[in-house]
């Protein structure tokens, strides 16, 4: 693990490191938060952020305002990259934005090219924490939140993993993948025709599936004038799997917002107390 | 003037423009962020703030985390440009980031070529408020603010034009130019040889010679592990300027801070709250 930056805020330390990611072939940059609270004597809990497509490990912490209030709780934040990245890992042969780098999808790829790479899935869960919690002063407590692709990376990984996480939220997160232009181009690609596998992918089905004692708190946050949200998020869908199985999702639909991160910093500071109140923090 | 975007952010609008600036002889793009409580009949203060080298009006809107707190204030942010733009408008031969395009050291400048174009200090003294105060929903109260470069630029503005502002703050300011790199570079350029004519665009010369009657509240904030202290921004000069003038300035060194948006962020709102206690908002 190589240090690539460091800057000093809000009393804690952002700090960019790039390391061999196993499970994706490849280098990969991450940036991590650490509030000031954070030492070896007082371990802090981990909010895990997926951003979304064409997005690093930049842009959450650049501006979405979180650190301020991540300082304040005592919460660790790591933000990974979006896809597998490099020269030796195969791009989407249009370079489009919504396949291929930067456009992970949070999935294990199965078809070739892609699955010698294309592993976010099992990096997000698997690799990138127990390198996390092998090397910074963090606690196993883990949340996750994320964006339009990473929110449909976040509530995957936590309805698929009961018990991994504390809670989840989501801002404008591609809620029913299987049946969105977006979703459906990245599953056919990634995981082939059959779509009985691009359903362990799809929040608006796993939600429907899950025992009662595996719902863990959920909010997802909408702009209500996103230029994506009928053809590409489809929140409705999720909204009512949620209520047809009793899952405890608060779903806000905010007025005049729209797709970027002026919307994103309106609202964190409400997603981040919503964790902390889930980590036992406030 | 042309709306390029829009977005609503903590309750208030973020709105980016583009005009015809005649003082700069191009067209301009600036953004201005409206609080929720701006209307027709609750008219706001502004907030100018100037960036630094490199930046558009893009840089602080993003990563400050300004709009939150000003939208809880009351007021108006106004962030234009760093220099005059466009192909029209001669660039520095070598490409150079610290000259040139988003290099304009709010000057106006009397050497060929860049006169033609290079007049930015009458472009955010007068034509940008002018144009402001005619569209927008704001008073003719100001106070202004910047970084580096642009950190530079509000105290010249303020402390050669007494009254225009309620009070003045910057992030790592170029305290000193006439005897740093950055500064010498570009003020002998848009200025000439003559060092007699940089005096009025120096603000640790300017700070000594005002009146009592003169001054204006002023906080200068600066990291203590900023890369260009010691070469380029040169505090202490300013500081010895105040003092042997009994100016009041408020200045903080913060250990371990660097030159980035991560420090401007940690420390954006005490100065918000400066500015409003002195336009009497809180």
């Amino acid at each position: 693990m190589t240090q690539v930056s460091e800057n000093k805020v809000f009393g804690g330390r952002h700090v960019q490191y790039r390391h061999q990611a196993n499970s994706l072939a490849c280098d990969m940059r991450f940036a991590i938060f650490l509030p000031p609270q954070a030492s070896e004597n007082h371990k802090v809990p981990v909010l895990y952020w997926l951003s979304g497509l064409t997005c690093t490990d930049e842009n959450f912490m650049q501006k979405a305002g979180a650190l301020r209030i991540a300082a304040e709780l005592g919460m660790a934040i790591v933000a990974p990259d979006t896809s597998p990245r490099g020269e030796a890992v195969p791009d989407d042969a249009d370079n489009s934005y919504d396949f291929g780098h930067g456009a992970g999808f949070y999935v294990d790829a199965t078809e070739e090219p892609w699955s010698a790479h294309y592993q976010m899935y099992t990096y997000i869960r698997d690799e990138l924490p127990t390198l996390i919690e092998q090397h910074f002063p963090v606690t196993g407590e883990k949340v996750i939140s994320g964006h339009s692709m990473g929110g449909h990376g976040a509530l995957v990984l936590a309805l698929r993993n009961p018990g991994l996480y504390r809670s989840v939220t989501a801002f404008s997160p591609i809620c029913n993948p299987s049946t969105c232009p977006w979703g459906e181009k990245a599953l056919s690609n990634y995981l082939g025709e059959d779509k009985t596998a691009w359903q362990q992918y799809d929040a608006s089905i796993l939600m429907v599936k899950l025992e009662q004692d595996q719902h863990i708190p959920a909010l997802v946050t909408q702009g209500g004038d996103d230029e994506f949200l009928e053809q590409q998020l489809k929140p409705d869908t999720l909204v009512a799997a949620a209520k047809g199985n009793d899952y405890p999702l608060s779903y806000e639909l905010q007025p005049g917002y729209d797709h970027s991160y002026y919307f994103i910093s309106s609202f964190i500071e409400q997603h981040l107390r919503f964790h902390a109140r889930h980590l036992g923090l406030a």
